[in-house]
C-alpha cells in the first residue's frame, strides 16, 4: 500500500462534497489555515505515526450569502477513498460470492469493482471513511492549536476532538444525496404497498446500524403477529377459561424465546451480506470527554490521559449505584403516593358525588403521567451526568453503562403500577385497564412527540429559509448552498437508543402480562406498522443525515430482550396461579397450586434455557461461510 | 520458512527417541518400507499439499530380545522440532515477557531460545508436535495401503488414521523422560510437605489438559476449605437453629457462585503464562471414526467423506434422545423398586425379627448399589456406541455429546434416591444418613479401583517383566528396551474426562444438600487431598504416558458445575422451607411459607446471575496484554 499514496498526487476535477464542517463564527485565520493545511496535506511513506498526522482529503470553503466563511466542504478523490476503505477493514463482495476485506492490492477481485466505478463505494462508506480519516487526524509537536493557547495539544491527540471539545468546530456531518433519498424514500414509505423495507438500500444510504434498527422493526412486528392473530378470539368470544389462558401464554413464552433465538439467526445473514459480521473492530479510541492525567497507554505505548481503573470502580459502585438505588427507591414512593390519592379521590367522590368529584377521580393519574415524564427526564440527565463523570475511556462502555442505568429506571418507572396492581392489588380488571391506557397512550404519544411534530416544525422552517432564499438568487451554486444551510440547521439524531427503547417496552407491555391482556400484541403490531412509517420519515426529512456506523448486531438490546423475556416468565405463571380458574381446579389446597406454579415456572425456564442453548446463534450456511475462511486464512499462514 | 527446510539435510548425530510405534506382529514388509519412508522423506518446498505428504522426521527400528522389528522408535532434528513449533502454532515468552506465536525466523527474540538449548522445546511439546506431523500425514495418490488392498487410501486421507482402524499400527505413545519423571515425582509428591503442586512442571511434562485437571482439583479443595471450616461446627455443637442453617446455605450457594467465576480468572492467568490462552486452533480434522461418502467439504474444498448434518440431527433427535429418556425413566423405574424392597424387607424385618432378617435389611442397598454399578456400566457403553452411531465429524462435537449424555444418567443416577428421600418422604435423617453413606463409600471405591489396585498390578507385572529381563542381559542399549517393554503394556490414559466426573458427582454432595450435611464439604476436602496424591500416583507410575495436549479452560465441565451450582439454589431452597425450624416461623400460613422461599430462591438466582455477569473472565492484566496483542497486529496490518 505504501507506494499508492503518491498515486494521489493526481487529484480528480471533479470534486464531491460529501462532509460538512462547520467552524464557530469568527475562528482565527491561523487556525483555519492549519487545520485545513492538516487536512490536506499528503500522506508521508513510512513509520508508524507519520500516516496519521494528515488526511491528504480535498477541503472547499463555502461561501454562504453573507460571505461568511465558517462552512468547508470535505470530499477525496476516488483512489483516496478506496486506500481508505483499505484502512477502516471495509468488507466487500468478492467475484465469488464469498466476503473479503477490501484490500487496495487485490481489488480487481472485488465484484463490481471498475477503475472508473465510482458507485463501488456507496456514498455512505464514503463518509464513514472521511469522518474516520478525520477523527484520526492527530498532533505531532502541537503544544496546542494555533491561535487557541487554551485548547492544550499533545502528541497523538484527535485534533477533531480538541477543536470539538474546545468549541471552535461546531459540528461535522455528513450530506444529504437528494437523488438518492427520493429513490430510498419512493420505495421505502412513497408507495402505499404491503411488503418488506428496502434493508439493503437503507443500509446504503444510512449505514448498518440504522438498518439493523429497522430489520428489528420489522422483523419484531412479524413476530408479534402470530400472537395478535392467537390474541384476538379471546377478546372477541371474551374466552375466560383457564386451559385456553395457560395455552395462551405457554405458547407466547416459548415464542418470544424462539423469536429472540431466530433474530441471532438472521441478523446474522444481514450483516454477513453487509460484511459487518466479518470487520475487525478497529482499536477504539478514548471518547472526547475522557480526560485524565497524562500518562502512558498499557496497551497501545503511547503518551495519552489515563485514569485509574479503581477510580472509575469506586465511582461506579459507590457513588452511582446508591444512587441508581435511591432513585429507584423514590420511583417507588412517588408510586405509592399516587395510589393513595388515588384511593383517596374515590372515597371522596364516593362521599360527596357531583361533577367536580368525578372530575377530581382523573387528577391523580394526571399528576402521576406528569411527574413520571418529569422524573423520567430529570434522571436520563442524571444518568448521563453520572456516566459521564465515571470517566469511561471507551464510547462503548460509556454506552453500555448508560443504557443500562436509563433501562433499570425506565423498567421500573413504567411497569411497577403494573406490579403493584397485579401483585399486591390482586386487581386483574385494573391490571388489565391501566395496561390498556398505558399502552396505547405512550404509543400515540411517542409517533407524535418524535416524528410528526418535528416534521411539522421542520416543514415549517423550510417554507421561511426557501423564501428567504429565493429572494437571494446570486450564485449558480445556490442549490448546494441551500441544501447545507438547511441540513445544518436541522435536529441530530442520536442514535437508536430511544427507538430501542420504545421497542423494550412495548416488549414488556405485550409479554410481562400477556396472559392478562393478550390485545397487546394486535396494538403492537399496529403501532409498529405506523411506526415504521414515522421512523422513516424521520431519518429522512426531520433529523441531519447521521453518519454510518458499522456494526454487526444490536449489541446489549439482545440481552435487555432475552431477561425482559426471563422475567415474563416468572409473572405470567404467577398471573396464572392467581386466576380464579385455576384456583377452582385446587379447592381443597392453596399450597399444591403454589407448588404446581412453581414447578411450571422452573420447567420453562429450564426450557427457555435449553432452546436457547440448542438453536444455533448463526445458520449453517454462514458458520460454514466464516469457518472457510478461518481454514483459508490458516492456510494462508502456514504458506508464508 | 519455505528455505529453511533444507537446512535439514545434515540431520543431528544424536537420536533422541521421542515416539514409540508398535506395528501388529507381522506387518508386510513393503507396508514397513513405505511407512517408514513417508516418515523419513524430506519436504518438499512450495505447493499446498507438498507439506503434508511427508514428515521429514528420524526412525530407528527397535530389536527387540525375540529379533522381532515391530517397534519403531521416531525422534526428530532439533531445527526440526523448532520448524514444527511453528507449524502447529506454539506460543512461548518473549525476551520482553510478552507471549507470542513462535516463527523460525523470529526465533531470537524469545526467551532462553539458543541455537544449541535442545531444552527451549519441552519434551511433551517435542511429543505433540510429531504426533501433529504424524497424523497430518497424507495420502498422496495411494487408493489403498500397500500390501493392504482392504485398507482404502484417497488424496489427503491420514496414513496414521487409517494405519490405526486397519489394526496395522497397535499404537503411538510418548515415551517416559525417567529423569524427568524422578525429578517431577519428587517435587509433586515425593516428599511429604504441605504446599502447591508443581502445576508448571506437571504441564512441561505431561501438557495442558493434564496440569489444568490437577490445577482445577486444587483450586477445588482450596475452595471448599471456607465452607469445610464453616461446616464443622455445626456437627461438633449439633446446631439445628434456622437461621444458622440459612446462613450455611446462602454462604454456600454464593460461595460457590464466585469459586466458579474466579476459576475463570485463574484459570485464563494459567494459560496465558502457559500459553495456550492465545494459541490459535488448528483446523480441525475428521475423527479417526468418522465415515460417509466422498464428497467436497464446503470448508476446506478438498475432497474427503461428507455426511448430511441432517442425517446426524434425525439420529440425535430421533434415537439418541428417546433412547436416553428411556434410560433415565428406566434408572428412576429400578429406584422405585428399591425403595419398595426396602420396605418391604423393613416389614418383614419388623415381623420376624430374627438374625436372618436384620441382615435381610442390607440385601436391597446391595443389590440397589450393584444394579446401579452394572447400569453405569451398561449405559457407558450404549452411550459411547450411539455418540459414534451419531458420526460426528469432529472429535470436540463427540466428545461433547458424549459428556452430556454421561452427565445427565450419572447426575440421575448419583442423586435421584437423594432427591425422592427429600423432597417425596421428607425424611431429612435418612436423606442426611444415605448423603454421608454415598459420599463416603463412593470416594473410597473410586480410590481404590482408580489409582492403588492398578497400581498395585503394574508392581507385579514389573517384577515380573525385571525378572525375566535381567536373564537375558545381552544388549547394551537394555535400558532402553526394557522401558519400552514396560511402557506398551501399561495401560492407556484416556483423557480426564472420569477424574472430572468424579468432582463434578463431589460438587454435587457437597452442593445440592448443603444445608442438611454441612460436613459433606470436609469429607470432600479430605478425599481431594488423597486424591490429588493418588491421580499423581496413577499418572506417573500406572498409566502410558499421554499426549500433551494444548487446552486453554476445561470446557463443557465449567458449564456443568455452573448447571450444578444452578440446580443446587433450588434444592437448598426448598429444603430450607421444609425444615420444622422454618415452618415454626410460619404457624398460620404455609402459603406465607412456600412465598417466601420461592421469593428468596428468586432473589437468589438473580443474584448469582448478576455476579456471574460483574465479575470479569479475565483479570485485569491479563486483558491489558490480550488487548496490546490485538492492538500490535492491527497496527503491523495497517503496516503492511
Amino acid at each position: 500500500m505504501a507506494e499508492s499514496w503518491s498515486f494521489l498526487d493526481t487529484l480528480d476535477s471533479n470534486f464531491r462534497p460529501l462532509v460538512v464542517i462547520e467552524l464557530a463564527k469568527g475562528t482565527k485565520e491561523e487556525t483555519i489555515k492549519w487545520f485545513t493545511k492538516r487536512i490536506v496535506d499528503k500522506k508521508a511513506n513510512g513509520g508508524e505515526y507519520s500516516m496519521i498526522f494528515c488526511a491528504q482529503l480535498l477541503v472547499k470553503p463555502l461561501v454562504t450569502e453573507k460571505g461568511e466563511e465558517n462552512i468547508y466542504l470535505v470530499g477525496a478523490s476516488h483512489l483516496r477513498l478506496l486506500l481508505g476503505a483499505e484502512t477502516v477493514g471495509l468488507v466487500k463482495e468478492c467475484n465469488d460470492n464469498s466476503m473479503r476485506t477490501f484490500t487496495y492490492s487485490s481489488r480487481k477481485t472485488f465484484r463490481d469493482f471498475a477503475d472508473d466505478n465510482h458507485n463501488f463505494l456507496t456514498m455512505a462508506e464514503c463518509q464513514y471513511i472521511i469522518k474516520h480519516e478525520l477523527e484520526n487526524l492527530r498532533a505531532k509537536d502541537e503544544k496546542m492549536i494555533p491561535g487557541y493557547p487554551q485548547a492544550k495539544l499533545y502528541p497523538g491527540k484527535s485534533i477533531v476532538r480538541r477543536l470539538l471539545t474546545s468549541g471552535i468546530l461546531v459540528q461535522i456531518f455528513p450530506l444529504h444525496d437528494r437523488e438518492e433519498l427520493k429513490k430510498l424514500r419512493h420505495s421505502w414509505y412513497g408507495r402505499v404497498k404491503v411488503g418488506y423495507q428496502p434493508l439493503d438500500e437503507i443500509r446504503c444510504y444510512f449505514g448498518e446500524t440504522i438498518a439493523l434498527y429497522f430489520g428489528f422493526l420489522e422483523y419484531f412486528t412479524f413476530a408479534l403477529i402470530p400472537m395478535a392473530v392467537i390474541g384476538i378470539p379471546y377478546y372477541v368470544f371474551a374466552w375466560e377459561d383457564y386451559d385456553k389462558y395457560v395455552m395462551f401464554a405457554t405458547f407466547n413464552l416459548l415464542w418470544s424465546t424462539v423469536i429472540l433465538e431466530v433474530w441471532k439467526r438472521i441478523c446474522a445473514i444481514m450483516t454477513y451480506r453487509w460484511g459487518t459480521l466479518l470487520m475487525k473492530r478497529q482499536f477504539e479510541e478514548p471518547r472526547p470527554g475522557f480526560h485524565g492525567v497524562l500518562g502512558i497507554n498499557p496497551i497501545t505505548g503511547r503518551e495519552e490521559p489515563v485514569y485509574s481503573s479503581i477510580k472509575r470502580q469506586i465511582r461506579i459502585y459507590l457513588v452511582s449505584l446508591p444512587f441508581v438505588c435511591l432513585c429507584l427507591y423514590f420511583s417507588l414512593y412517588v408510586m405509592m403516593i399516587y395510589f393513595d390519592l388515588e384511593q383517596w379521590a374515590l372515597d371522596y367522590h364516593e362521599e360527596n358525588e357531583s361533577n367536580l368529584s368525578s372530575l377530581m377521580l382523573f387528577v391523580p393519574s394526571i399528576i402521576y403521567a406528569v411527574v413520571i415524564e418529569i422524573m423520567n427526564r430529570i434522571y436520563r440527565f442524571a444518568a448521563e451526568f453520572l456516566t459521564s463523570w465515571e470517566n469511561h475511556r471507551l464510547e462503548s462502555s460509556y454506552q453500555n453503562h448508560l443504557i443500562l442505568k436509563v433501562l433499570v429506571f425506565n423498567f421500573l418507572n413504567c411497569f411497577a403500577s403494573l406490579f403493584y396492581i397485579a401483585f399486591v392489588l390482586f386487581d386483574m380488571k385494573l391490571l388489565r385497564q391501566s395496561l390498556a391506557t398505558l399502552l396505547i397512550t405512550s404509543q400515540i404519544l411517542n409517533q407524535f412527540a418524535e416524528s410528526l411534530l418535528p416534521y411539522w416544525l421542520q416543514k415549517r422552517h423550510k417554507k421561511k429559509m426557501k423564501k428567504r432564499m429565493s429572494s437571494l438568487k446570486t450564485d449558480t451554486d445556490l442549490t448546494l448552498v441551500e441544501q447545507i444551510n438547511l441540513e445544518k440547521e436541522m435536529g441530530t439524531y442520536f442514535g437508536t437508543f430511544d427507538d430501542y427503547l420504545e421497542l423494550f417496552l412495548q416488549f414488556g407491555y405485550v409479554s410481562l402480562f400477556s396472559c392478562v391482556y393478550p390485545l397487546a400484541a394486535v396494538f403492537a403490531v399496529l403501532n409498529n406498522i405506523t411506526e415504521i412509517y414515522s421512523d422513516a420519515l424521520k431519518m429522512c426529512r426531520v433529523y441531519k443525515r447521521p453518519f454510518a456506523e458499522p456494526t454487526a448486531n444490536i449489541g446489549v438490546w439482545q440481552l435487555a430482550f432475552e431477561t425482559m423475556s426471563v422475567i415474563s416468565v416468572v409473572t405470567n405463571c404467577i398471573l396464572i396461579g392467581m386466576s380464579p380458574q385455576v384456583n377452582a381446579l385446587f379447592p381443597d389446597s392453596k399450597m399444591d397450586l403454589i407448588l404446581t406454579v412453581a414447578l411450571v415456572e422452573h420447567l420453562l425456564l429450564a426450557i427457555k434455557f435449553i432452546m436457547a442453548f440448542v438453536i444455533p446463534d448463526k445458520p449453517r450456511d454462514i458458520q460454514i461461510k466464516l469457518a472457510r475462511l478461518e481454514f483459508e486464512s490458516l492456510e494462508a499462514l502456514k504458506q508464508q
